[in-house]
């Protein structure tokens, strides 16, 4: 199938008038962007027959590892590249465009290194981040405030015992390190921490059954008396929820903008395909070929505009992000307000767009589209299932309070 | 599962402000009706299941057939029940909000009953609606003009012998008669019969494998020297296409219109059942319940008013095309005129609607509802895959000329 | 300028797909019609002029008077001609065409005609109908429960005294007749009363000055120590509200729907008229005229969808209206529910249609139809002050609450 | 009224996460933007006072020449500002917020400016630029290639005479120079020259009266026997198209840009200043002030987001005509293309946030918006007229044509 060599190519010209290319012009990204190009080719390859399959990727996340991505955030001095928040961006949106499961997988290891960067102190940090790096860890995702159903206690010697389930672990399996959140009775408050997946006590299972996202490994982890050292505790039972801990939720949200921003992508690119090499006008057309028919090269301007705003407007709160993440403990209350502004912008664009591609694809490409062996409904499944994990209702409400009110979103695990 | 027992009384309320009622109100509808409504929740119970699995539901075609519904639009004079077109729309309707695949088979068994109307002289007629009414025969489609694939030639005796394949024969699988056309080479033009689907050399494939209307048994048929006597061609080499025999692509499109009103409602409903069941109002809502989330209820307002436009366009041009439709060879191009340009109006609505409804169903239910087993996706899929059978844009493309320009559209199998 | 000529033909086309044409195909009804027709092609001739004029309108409010127009629903037995709500809206809706802002002042005299006969008693209506018919009085309203600056006092005698100011008093300058609310402190609630416009006391100003529906006469009344006697009194104090009396919401409802109706099919006509008189294609484009331009031809089947779709649920619910208005006293609160649920629904779709259209407009017709003297912003000013009678967002609310929990709308002035 | 205080501060907020400020940031561009904020609070005295008037604002341009921002675009070697486009256009876009007609003479004085540096030779870019700096010369436009009523004619010495009229003279009146364009016959093209305005023979009607930008003076200069020296001619006849000469339609078009943005945000600040100091809520809302209420915040948050899409778009169409701009005669054909397809982008964008914002303004504000006295409908009348300029159906089309086709748009006056 074609699809593995058109992929490069096109993402070049996608970004063909793209303001931010400069950003990315360095030999470092380059080099970076180029293996991206090549393992998205690699996922290509058997993207849609294990969106049939679903379940996890052993063999492809091993892909990942071994392309030497996962250490993209990793600061140089723990061994890592030391590249910035918009170059993890962008290369989780190019592996969207064909397979935003993974995409997904790769983008929450990046977000739990970032956690690290966030919660942990300089001990914490250098320890798993050089190991993150010399090992390439895999890092999976328990931790989710909302979901109290796994408890904290005191084991003495300051660390804890959890004991409980936690529900869409994103990546968690087939992970090297965990981070995890637990309810702490006592303070009414959490703990955070990172710990082993291999540690005794903790079992990953194979739950996770939806409609589209269908490799990310977000089932359920379930906690059987662990142990966690407290060496391994990033944020203790009441601690305060500063702007630079608060900002974890702006660098996952920026993981949703990429993934749909990459779906549309992916979706455009299918549709431009399809039109150019199978495309037949209309029988009530007055067009020679498809690609002349008014009605579709309207969709594709359309879809244009609609995906270009995405990817501006995604490519500047990703440099907005990174410019304040950098700040780290200095990042003030002002600072993740005005990421949180840009991202949300962002978020509600390529929510609308990936919704949009992956539905108008069909309408470009028209019946034998349709054809179940080409899975090209899975881009479709894959937006609709990621654009509901918070409800877009609520970002359009937290921009207009933002537009009238002059306020910034109130910081919570979503916004 | 509750579907079933919940729908007979929602299809109450979708029609409670409905000015048609009293069109479907006799006593004798109202029972075909009830009847409708018993089977669509013996349907409902299965329907995700057989969504999953895709191919041959040969016993729910057979549930179809024992209940009497194919004989719906048989004329009274051949044994039939000799109902309106309306009612019979509204059969397809209710049985495509919980499974639009066997509506769409239950919806082209008819459209080869009214082929039958349309094309047949009065003894094929009171042969076959007389054999199709005593054994409630069941029809499938093979009947495809623009699919030249299959060749007749003549074989003395008036009759032709079938060679070739034809793609997309809807209901074709399971069927017990067809309705067929070859192309004629000595004349370039078609030959329409009407055939037994176990007639020697007819072969119906299983090859049917689509992202939707997955149970359509819409696959390949091959004709290897089949023999058609003289007596079932019900349109000869060299015809003339009258308003009457063009009258066919009407009743074909208001199958497609009720269809994605069907799919439209089923999605609306699931919507309304998992709010009212299972809602929980996002952690940034005000609202105590979800049903009272302002956002909710304006999704809800939104999606009713499209719903509602629909389902009166849709019955509207019901009601023309069966008034028209008694007519018979004395309908004229201005009636055939008037009928396409009602089911055009519908049919862009309807397109909308249901991709609409079964998009937002997720925006409304949430994350949660995206969970494979409650095969919730089936709606847009099916929605997305029927609504290409032919491009909505010439659709509106046929209305704009008939708004700026005073001109029907020109007719053909698609408009 | 052929705008008078043009309208009747035109008026005929709209509706040739109209499946209520037979309820409005009585002789009666067609003569009421041609005479609306003849009304609208005299206000065509100045309606341009008198919008960029705004204020009183009092030639083309005599051309009215003198059509007979105003007795229409008038009861038969009072000397009117006593037609259906149906017919009286489809007059609004012929008349807002043209001149939106007297199709107003004309609806409005109706709704007063409304009022007398759901808020009087026989012997009231009797009286005022009869008067109503036999001198083509003209009726205007100050009835606005909302408004609470004028007060009555008891004067004795079972009547009352008024003082104080209305605003958005539609049709009150140049009326025989007033329906008013005033507020009466001791029992905290409203009394209803109808009293002749040219009472002493009643000062009508004139200071209405919006940017669209100029010449409604929707200015302030004044009320100076104004004598009401027993007998106008429609509504005592302390009355309380019967579904009948909760009808009026509806009558008024419906009128703003037609008058969109209305607006949106006049904006039509001049887009349909400008591009077959004076289209050009743009230097683009591949046509040959501007009527064969495919964006051209699109823009007109996507406006008339809208139009369609807001033309038959206004006509649906015009019908469900009269329907139960007939019953008077006896109209039930479900009766009440079903019409204001009809009414919302085509509500929504007529606002949307009106701005759509009237807005679109200058899409088709481009550049050279922005000229000031042709006045065609003037649907669009039109359109926009009259959408904001209510705030279409609680309309679709309260349909949503409909679609979600079974709820009719709470009856007010406005829903 | 408080308008003219308001915009400065408002203006700040509007850039806020606005990543584009930085290229706006030097003392130098703060100061001019200071200048433009000064400026606009004076034009916002008198903005709905002159829209209703229409005609010549002789007094507001002198105000504008005053301001020293008619040299902002002139080179530094001519005695001029030497400020890039990007900010040339901002302070266009703050101009329009409050007055988009002499926001527009503004825009189309630099036009010429641009053209002078595209068309001339280095000894008329000398001679004219270095006159416009010093005597702060106001130019207008009469050049318009599809306009060919003009005719020049050979008068000997290799000037011409040119004999005719032109149409929407854009800023034509009360100018001291115009750039011309007149068809020559024998060579069947253009020749393009620079004249002051007060040449012998050149007559500026006062004809222009449209119903939005109604001070743009863009009426009818009509030519009689006017002399140009061979030194005013800036393209000869027969000179080939460039595409640094084809460069000028994107600094036109590019214009439009950012007076649909600055359109859009003057109709966003009215918006919210109503809200916050006469809003109202609905009365079946349940919200304490309007502010509050969940519509109306959806609202803003819809608006805010086609708002900042817009803005970001045209800032990044702005930075790449820049950086083009430079190259001048080495502007390649891909530079032009480039930009074109940047502009186009934002165009489509901004045209749709102008009309939005300019509507949605009444829907957020409620019916009191609508008194004529505060003229808030010029927002509308504003953008619907300059949305015209070209055809967005043409604009979307070369979208996709590059999307799909990887085409540059065919280089035209308008694409």
């Amino acid at each position: 199938m074609s699809i593995a060599n058109a992929y490069p190519d096109q993402s070049e010209r996608l970004r063909a008038v793209d303001p931010t290319r400069d950003i990315l012009s360095s030999n470092d990204q380059q080099h970076w962007l180029a293996i991206t190009d090549q393992l998205a080719a690699r996922l290509a390859e058997s993207a849609v027959e294990r969106d049939r399959l679903g379940g996890h990727a052993s063999f492809e996340r091993e892909l990942i590892r071994d392309s030497g991505l996962l250490t993209l955030a990793v600061p140089t001095e723990y061994g890592g590249q030391g590249q910035p928040w918009s170059l993890v961006y962008h290369v989780v949106r190019r592996l969207a465009r064909v397979d935003s499961a993974l995409a997904h997988v790769f983008a929450f290891h990046h977000l739990q290194v970032g956690s690290v960067l966030l919660y942990g102190n300089q001990h914490q940090q250098q320890r798993l981040l050089t190991a993150t790096a010399q090992e390439h860890l895999f890092w999976g995702n328990t931790l989710n405030p909302l979901d109290k159903r796994t408890v904290a206690t005191e084991r003495g010697n300051g660390g804890f015992i959890l004991q409980g389930k936690k529900g869409f672990c994103s990546g968690a399996r087939g992970s090297d390190y965990l981070t995890v959140s637990a309810w702490h009775e006592p303070t009414q408050s959490l703990v955070i921490a990172a710990v082993p997946t291999h540690r005794p006590g903790i079992t990953v299972h194979d739950d996770w059954d939806a409609i589209g996202q269908r490799q990310t490994d977000s089932g359920t982890v379930s906690f059987e008396q662990v142990e966690v050292l407290e060496s391994e505790v990033l944020l203790p039972p009441g601690f305060t929820w500063s702007p630079s801990a608060q900002f974890r939720a702006c660098l996952a949200q920026l993981v949703l903008v990429n993934l749909y921003v990459g779906i549309a992508e992916g979706a455009f690119e299918e549709a431009k395909r399809f039109t150019l090499e199978q495309g037949r006008p209309w029988l009530a057309s007055e067009a020679a070929q498809a690609q002349d028919d008014p009605y579709l090269q309207r969709h594709f301007g359309e879809l244009w505009v609609k995906l270009r705003s995405a990817q501006v407007l995604a490519d500047i709160a990703g440099d907005i992000a990174q410019r304040h993440f950098v700040k780290r403990t200095a990042i003030s209350a002002e600072n993740r307000g005005e990421a949180a502004i840009a991202i949300a912008e962002a978020k509600v664009v390529a929510h609308q767009a990936a919704l949009d591609a992956s539905s108008r694809l069909f309408d470009i490409a028209g019946a034998r589209a349709t054809a179940r062996p080409l899975g090209l409904d899975r881009f479709w499944r894959n937006a609709r299932t990621h654009t509901l994990h918070d409800p877009v209702d609520y970002k359009i409400r937290d921009l207009g309070r933002w537009a009238l009110l002059d306020q910034y979103p109130v910081p919570t695990s979503y916004s």
